[in-house]
């Protein structure tokens, strides 16, 4: 099984890849789903075991299903 | 987008379903991840909001990608 870090920054790359496909900034899709900026950005960069209830706001703000944030391999 | 509640219960079906489907008891489920038997029950019962380093530990303790406990719609 890989470690903690990874997971949290498999997720985070994951959710970068999706929001700039779709082109939307972190700022925009912190006001989409009701975090701040700077979470998103954490995030991203793995620095947050983010819960599933953040997890689920992050894939309705951006218009995909939640399992499409979990693309990855672990 | 449906409420944090609804969410936290779909989670928790989805997990309910796999372990039985797997013949898998909560308390083995929970020794193959490290977390307490009754850890998983509330997750089953909707009562947690679970990390993502949690989703993942599950997912491998049960040997399934972690997208296929997104496998619902909200």
């Amino acid at each position: 099984m890989t470690n903690d870090n990874n997971i949290r920054l498999l997720f985070g790359q994951s959710l970068r890849r999706i929001r700039i496909n779709k082109n939307i900034s972190q700022e925009e899709l912190g006001y989409l789903c009701g975090l701040h900026r700077t979470y998103i950005s954490d995030i991203e960069r793995g620095t947050r075991n983010v819960s599933l209830e953040n997890i689920v706001k992050l894939a309705s703000a951006l218009n995909v299903e939640t399992k499409e944030l979990f693309e990855f391999k672990h």
